[in-house]
């Protein structure tokens, strides 16, 4: 069960001119179930991504990775669920380019303009032949209005498929935003078993789209925990159509940030989603580090407690067993810490004060925060003015059935 | 249940002369349990100690820390469990050092060598209390064949006590160790929630004894993994009372070689049975990475692996999912690794070769060793001669139940 996040309503995810989608159920791990999903680029359209930070590179991260170099101006996006392509070698990455091929070819483009995604069960090939085989339908099905439906066809373990829309204002042009996600276990910092596509109609050059992307993803995609693992497969990609009259966004003006705050909105709430449904999750948590000497100090801790076994299983039981949040925080090892600086709080309730119990807390206080299914954490390191916020879950046993039964 | 793990018989426990001990029943948490140690040493005894790296030093941890720094010959340990006196600022050590003067007074000592250790709940106060009450009880119950009775009484969630004993050797004269431990969660590479007593009536140095327990620990508890925690109170204690007719061990010679090597025996076994007692485990899993560079990156990759929650429940399902173990690998980030030349086995079953599916591995090879209860992962990775090995666990229900459950 997520954890307050439900279905869009398909009335909620607006097109975005100059994209179309569509999805085909191929029976790649599974019967009847959308499992292919194609993002089809209008000619014009920029691309710009950002990958796992994994040395085990699955085959179409690679081969996505060395289009995008090649050029940005992209046509197409293929995502496949039930095998990652991750660990597979030389046969890997052909099967991958048989699939840029063979879809290149269904739509008359350049085998260089299509980029490749994979997701699913490590170490086991691509079942290449009955993608293939699905491709004249999927390039038949093509329609604007396919967003959720694309949501649904890369879903793994998700309960539940992740869009939303926003629109806002640049100078005179209306510009749309509209991006899906899945995943839902392998979530770590630095990006998740994660799939997250974002489409604006807005006209960006591709150094500057390049940029934004690399800036959202610092404060979304990589403030997310739910196991601490990270995939193979992880891509995040924006496009942007350049079909609006706006003039295109060549330097980091107004304009810029303006477009940058609505992505950045659509990718936040997408990546919080990842969180929301994350495995097993019963508890949506916030961790927020504070007075911190650098960003990266604070993002340390936060990790740290975020990815802590005993800090999760204690959130899950609603115990108020918050020493080991203590401890996880003694773990981080930032240098010359003092730990009588330290205070910290559940929601509003005070449990830690100069780094020993709170006088006059309570555990009937920490308990009463604990049950609820929102909980914000919040450390206050006493030792500067840099800050992190990051989103995590409980750990399960859910969790554990998930992950043990996950291929079977 | 504990993998491969029986209850120590008592007629192998060897007393060690010059070490008498006692154990009582205080009802420091739970009514009816031994939760109350007391290790008492002749006169001439040598201490040597490895404590926690956790910042959030327990108030036990940092008088015995200072104790110790003072002067190593010490006369008594005392040992509580039910509360872990950490998180609890000055109070908790004044609490620390009250039991320490309380002791002190019973033995007629000199508080300084009283060395006190905790381990429980994080963030709650020391029942001062009921543990001074039982203070003459422990002081006239002393008695060298105690050991296993104390192993029992340092227990918290340890379903079995910990205790071995060894004899070798020195030139002619025979010595004997026996040691104990506790500990089954909150057990990360850098010592865990974990206390271990050696004790050897061999004679020996100081400073030697000094070094002896650092490079004893590095290879035994510095290499056990549960859930990736790392506890306030860890503490490694090595004893050595001077009671064979031995020269004194005042180098690092022959002599030393051969003491370091039984004491190393006995932590590794005492590491091990930590592990095998590891919360929810339900396998025993041994981690070899060979051909790296330095120790350290084989002990990083080894702990990556170890720790990964995805590898954990595969073991947990004995699910050869062994993708999982490549992508904990991908995450270790060790600088220019070449994927192209890692090889993985199984036990005997080599399931990665040169980074990618070995060929005519077939998942039932690898599904016959995942139903084992001892499994040993080795992973080359083809870029030098360093070693590294670790023990660890899978990650089951029992797990979450454990710690979800521990204060109810």
């Amino acid at each position: 069960m997520p954890v307050n996040l439900k279905r869009p309503d398909i009335d909620s995810i607006l097109n975005i001119s100059g994209i179309n989608l569509s999805t085909a159920t191929s029976n790649l791990k599974y019967n009847n179930r959308k499992d292919l999903a194609l993002i089809f680029l209008d000619k014009g359209s920029v691309v710009a991504g950002v990958f796992t930070k994994n040395q085990f590179l699955a085959a179409p991260v690679e081969i996505a990775k060395s289009h995008l170099n090649f050029e940005p101006n992209k046509r197409a996006l293929v995502i496949n669920t039930g095998s990652a392509n991750a660990g597979t070698g030389e046969k890997g990455l052909k099967d991958a380019r048989e699939i840029c091929q063979a879809l290149a070819s269904e739509l008359k483009i350049d085998m260089k303009d299509v980029l490749p995604f994979s997701t699913g069960v490590i170490m086991t090939f691509l079942p290449t032949e009955k993608i293939k085989k699905s491709i004249p339908l999927l390039v038949e099905n093509l329609s604007p209005n396919n967003w959720l439906d694309a949501a649904e066809a890369i879903m793994t373990t998700d309960t539940t498929p992740k869009a939303i829309s926003t629109s806002g204002f640049i100078d005179d042009s209306k510009i749309n935003i509209t991006g899906i996600s899945k995943g839902s276990g392998m979530i770590n910092p630095n990006m998740a078993t994660m799939l997250a596509f974002i489409g604006t109609d807005a006209n960006i050059s591709p150094q500057m789209l390049n940029e934004l992307t690399k800036e959202v993803v610092q404060n979304t995609f990589n403030r997310i925990s739910v196991d601490g693992d990270t995939s193979t497969n992880d891509s995040f990609i924006v496009v942007a159509t350049n079909k609006t009259n706006l003039n295109q966004i060549k330097t980091k003006n107004k304009q810029y940030k303006i477009l940058k705050a609505l992505i950045m909105d659509v990718a936040s709430h997408l990546a919080q989603a990842i969180v929301r449904d994350g495995e097993g999750a019963t508890k949506f948590i916030q961790i927020i580090v504070e007075e911190g000497r650098s960003e990266e100090e604070c993002h340390n801790v936060a990790k740290v407690i975020a990815n802590s076994p005993l800090v999760k299983t204690a959130f899950f039981a609603s115990d108020p067993n918050l020493g080991r949040i203590l401890a996880a925080l003694g773990n981080a090892q930032i240098s010359d810490l003092d730990i009588s600086l330290v205070n910290i709080y559940l929601n509003e309730v005070q449990f830690a004060k100069k780094g020993s119990i709170a006088p006059y807390f309570d555990e009937s206080y920490g308990k009463k925060e604990m049950l609820k299914d929102e909980i914000s954490l919040k450390i206050l390191l006493g030792r500067g003015r840099a800050n992190c916020t990051m989103w995590t879950t409980d750990l399960s046993y859910d969790y554990i059935k998930i992950n043990s039964e996950y291929r079977t």
